[in-house]
């Protein structure tokens, strides 16, 4: 990374582009965007999120000294480009997520995605678990997006993806965390309806009262050595963090203790991850395109120190 | 309208919100917006163009000076609204607004739509054309928007909204012109294609070339009494006149060439019309929006002047 | 609630536009949208932020989770429009506010409203006082806005409303709290001045001291029973959380805090209540409007929550 | 102006700050800002407008190719720094806009207003009256602001400086140019008002038609040797070349016809002049401070050119 | 072309990314680019035009129906990334970007630079100049910058880059015009120093006076057969249509006569190119880079219609 | 400071414009712009900083509250301009700036910068050091710029300014603090190495964990009664704070804390400051250049209660 970030066309964290996986040449982790804002019920504009977020991880230097780590080079890092979505077709899209994620976890390597809309976290959970099995899942966001629907008589939005996902029997209901909680619902019933599908819903609140190392802990008493999917929808935090997203909601978490919360989760098995709902057209000063890369920059230390990644010779 | 624009929830040109037809209370024009974007292939956020073009619609004052009329007080307007469109189905969505359209053209009402992206033309010129038969189209437009497909296999998006009305039936092929065409195509079988459907392109070029005046009486000769409807995609007018639309295309019609446009079409018979492509989010300073009223304006004092509407007593 | 957010014309809340009382159908609360900003020091822009705030309403999906309560359910809720004011005449658009909202109490209905610049509270004050009394107020602010003259020779002004609004007899001055101030003033004088009307100076540093639960315990137990208005500039709140508005003070609340220390009131007899300041020009991806929504709401909640207010059977 | 336009505090044109004449040392031009908005019908932020022109003026590299000329060399130029305006009081403001023009005019120097609204123009034209008598007026606006009351009861605000001013003897109305009207009026007896007060309407279609010469021609003829005011709203141009204004009405004058009017007055006796409407919060890429700075210099230019100006010896 | 344009990581055009030349794999264009602002004597942010222009550039969809001509097909293009630049030593970083293209032009390679500021067109034409001799050149700019020196004591500065060229005999004198020339300069001589140099200055009003046609048919003349290098500041249209870039001025080129002055150029021996100036920091919308991808695009038709370049067999 | 803040031409707080030290007219501290921003190594714009920070100033109304002190009133301050720096070359804009600098300090002036880029607080340091002798450092940042060189060759650029001064000897490395670290760095070595130089880096993380009243003992007890210089890079607040910079990082500090953090230095001995990094472009809503014109008051207020400064007679 010796150019300077304004410099040279952009691929995550200035890595390989690898639009498929080759035979041959390992890979750690696939950086995979998937561009599709399609079924949001507000503010669009998460297609641009995978370039946003790629032009700011330009900034990324490479080392994290909170966790002692460099990704890049403990972990062979692939931009995998982006996922050819059809804005008029949810159903297809996913498919065409989820094989593309499928190519690679079958070849071995961690999927990061990197979106568009909440509702992509569905193939990409659903890629990982035909792999790991039922999931261990960290979910941030400040909505359950645990509806049963969304637009009446259509399972899929960005507001369903993960009751989807547990109905697949891709998330291990046993530990499926959603951190970040709060804002109006429609009713009460949205979260006891959450509360029912298995999910410990930890609200914005809940993080400023308990503080970081408390939930923190529980996250990992619970996870323990499962197979672990990080789910970042960057309206979890508070719009003053992220302006630039499609449903921002007042009271959420300030950066420090998202980054927080994600470094606690170090030396849990992380074997794929999403960061979604970040648009750049309502992002002026693309400080949520630089939360964005941060957070996958997080995401990726996480999967340097997986007990499941046993760096290659040569690296680190 | 004595109150100052800035006052007051936006109707459109703060008529009376009417969100069906009610019997016994006849309405000449309903303003309609169709808030959908789901299959634009670059940039979104047309869903909040009719909110961005009601707001701006605030500083129209009512009266048309050149062409002397003030369609508020000829013509009973309303805002219908809304029509609560389903981003994730297409197909569903059209549905919706042909038969919301539909309901007030049966009632005697002209529909002025307000995009949302140029497919929903489709279901606007079907509703009108149920009526009142093959319609003459004048088309304004970057892009001939008649392709055959854009996604393949995906029939509907807003690359195709004529071809499918022509399809329909709905689209006098003797009487199509497309205006203000300009910019690379995918082959130069695009042209060729609508010119073999029937489409007259008169590009942005020619405009300037021609003047408004020869244009407008080639135009006129050949829609003759026939029942005109008018479509508007603000891409017709340069980026510099109309920033806030998702494909923008260098080289367009300027602000005064497309007034001189539409003016020069007072008096035949519009049965329809719509305003389409407005994208607040890439819309700061919001001259999109302000335009789009404006030729929503325009639109209103065509209809007033159509020969087919015989202003009421006691009003104009 | 069931369109989507980016459909329709924008009542707030999507509640009921009703623009003065109708005899016989009672209201429990009136949104009046006030949309003044000729007094204002510094950025102006507030006359937009009624309508700012009633767009971003249509997010609040309906049920407060934290409260456990559903305003929209629990009330009779009406958008009462915006008072068309004068830009010219603070102290005419102060009269036709107070008809306004005082034709509103006098029919039995809470008034809620949105601003604006922070002198619309005069009227707003006035109004409630005139049926309840010297009014309990918690004023939320990073400037204590009683100032005897803001410009010399005018009285009124958005430096004012409260030393106007103690004059007058509206404002319990042994009830009356300060909260967020903080910045620069004048002179020392400003804060003692304000004392000695009867403020008590809240701090927002004291709010970061001595914690929100500690601060909502002094109020409750000063205001007791006694008829609370709650006026809420949004300068209250850090920029980072608030950057639409006209004179933005750093150091100030974070949005949770906020929140907390508004929920901290419930079960208080609320009786009157604003959210102004709200400046959408300086607002790009309006977080602002967001947050002033959700503010709104949060006094919703707060109104649902009185003891004086008894839902009518049938409700809830 | 050696430092490059990016350093320094920002006077016109780097000109020397005098905010008063000073005994003994003459100046040909005084710039003066008037920063009042606090009439206007719809959007706000002009009282920036003085402070965008001045900041944007230091790009004027100080020779005028067209009309070879070096206005700041042979003019002795002022920035005569912002008349401390009162927002709540109109009447107020423009005594105090009208005093400190008047000193100026006093002591032989030439007003160049720099708006704020539209109604400084007023004082600045009573202020110029009072030395030359009643003056020759080419007025650049989309609106002819020569409505009776604007806010029924209210004679001052600005919709109403023109009839103010007529109604004041400060116009000649035998020679008084209204360039670049368009867009709809309440009725359609706003033109005809306006024409019965004397005004020559020459609308923005009629520029695109006869041409700048033949307007130029007409306009030189009638002004002949009287003292000429030109009064230059932005919003003459087109929402494109001057999206940050308040008022915006498509189909305007492109930069280049403004130019061209403008030039085509050198050599008249221009003794007073504004430029006004400039509104920075709604110009982020601030192309409406960069034209209101253009147009201010081309102001000086025909200052320079004039007649009456004798450039002392030593100058130029 | 067959995703969408929000989709991938943006190469110019989705063409081939190839960062230096290889032996045995021709290519007829690289685009490179240049992505240094570190002269620019007021508003910086051309740093980031290359990446602007690509993202925009996926949006051409690839036929040039005005020219017939698919530039792609014709000929072999590659996005030859970004020379790295360093934004401390000007010096050096032309060197750089003249190493770069010279690369590209020995191995018999076109090259079409994306600025960055103007002065990267000095090594551009250094390289063009060194295989082909002093090349005729037309120079589309507001500004000559053909200025002995902009900072004293430093020769090189993007107000300087012609009159180096000229030195350095890149420039053929006898055929060098400027087009688009307008606005305010230091003093008479600026125009007079540079037409000594041998510049043929087409002002802006010129080409409104002229017409595109004889402007065209003068250069057509005098360049004839001789290697041309088109070099095109986006200052050179008004800010209205380039709102994004550094020193805007007013009464500017529109895109129509723009595109026609280049398309006028079809058939001449076009041996290299630039396209400089973007600046997305001031490009909200975006449509200044939308330009400079047009810009672009037309070079590619013009190269793809020169004379020297013969189509191998098997495109087109 | 009578006039509103939108009024008037911008210097620093409304004080006098006085761009060099006069003989017998003695300043305590004089405001010095320093608006390079050569060498950033991603978005540029930090040349508009001094710009933007006086216009914000205007908002100081002069009382400080939390410290007691009204800095106008205590201190003579004036506003020195800007340097006028030389894009091209850092070191000779290095030279003008120490130049400045020293010029007042030499006359008995503490000098405040305002950047403009971190760079240019090498010059500042010196310029004070001179004076003083190697000076205790109080740095806040996000990021440690004591690096060895950015751009390899070159010693000069904004990552490397107090390297450089630990080099000249400016700083007492026993008592250099870094306040406000975080994010990515190039390798584990780069805090290591500013260790190794005597830095004592206290993390963001580290302000949230331990408060700001331990750290600010930690400094007091390490300052003691040396002379301190405080430099304030505003990337060291979260980019919800400061969006408008040029290399935001996520999880820092928020503006309470920081103001607690600088407020805790109120007695020590100050003896030059500067405010560097705001960059306007990046900064839509302004707050920014508002926390930049707070935090210069800030530091303000400490040199006013600095032991050295004795409040002459008939101030305070």
């Amino acid at each position: 990374m010796s150019s300077p970030p304004f410099c040279g066309i952009a691929s995550f964290g200035r890595q390989e582009i690898r639009l498929t996986p080759i035979e041959g040449q390992s890979a750690d982790v696939a950086v995979l965007g998937c561009p599709f804002d399609g079924s949001v019920s507000y503010r669009s504009g998460t297609r641009f999120g995978p370039r946003g977020v790629r032009e700011q991880s330009l900034m990324l230097w490479g080392y994290h000294n909170a966790l002692q780590v460099a990704p890049f080079d403990v972990l062979k890092v692939v931009d995998a480009g982006d996922v050819d979505v059809i804005p008029v077709d949810i159903a297809k899209t996913h498919s065409l997520i989820e094989a593309a994620a499928s190519a690679w976890v079958e070849a071995g390597t961690t999927v990061l995605g990197l979106g568009g809309e909440h509702s992509v976290a569905l193939p990409l959970l659903k890629a990982a678990a035909k792999k790991h099995g039922p999931l261990a899942v960290v979910h941030f966001d400040a909505h359950g997006d645990t509806w049963t629907e969304e637009y009446p008589g259509y399972p899929l939005s960005h507001g369903t993806p993960f009751i989807r996902a547990i109905e697949a029997g891709a998330i291990d209901t046993e530990c499926y965390f959603q951190l970040g909680i709060r804002g109006p619902t429609y009713a009460a019933s949205d979260y006891l309806d959450a509360r029912a599908l298995g999910a410990k819903i930890i609200s914005a609140d809940d993080v400023g009262e308990r503080g970081v190392k408390s939930i923190v802990e529980e996250i990992r008493r619970q996870v323990g050595t499962k197979p672990l999917y990080i789910s970042f929808d960057v309206d979890a935090l508070d719009p003053a963090f992220a302006p630039g997203t499609g449903t921002p909601e007042i009271g959420g978490l300030t950066s420090r203790e998202a980054v927080g919360l994600l470094r606690g989760l170090a030396g849990l098995n992380v074997v794929g991850a999403d960061v979604v709902e970040v648009s750049p057209p309502y992002d002026p000063a693309a400080i949520t395109s630089v939360l964005g890369a941060n957070l996958a920059f997080e995401m990726l230390a996480l999967m340097a120190l997986s007990p499941s990644r046993k760096p290659p010779a040569g690296r680190a």
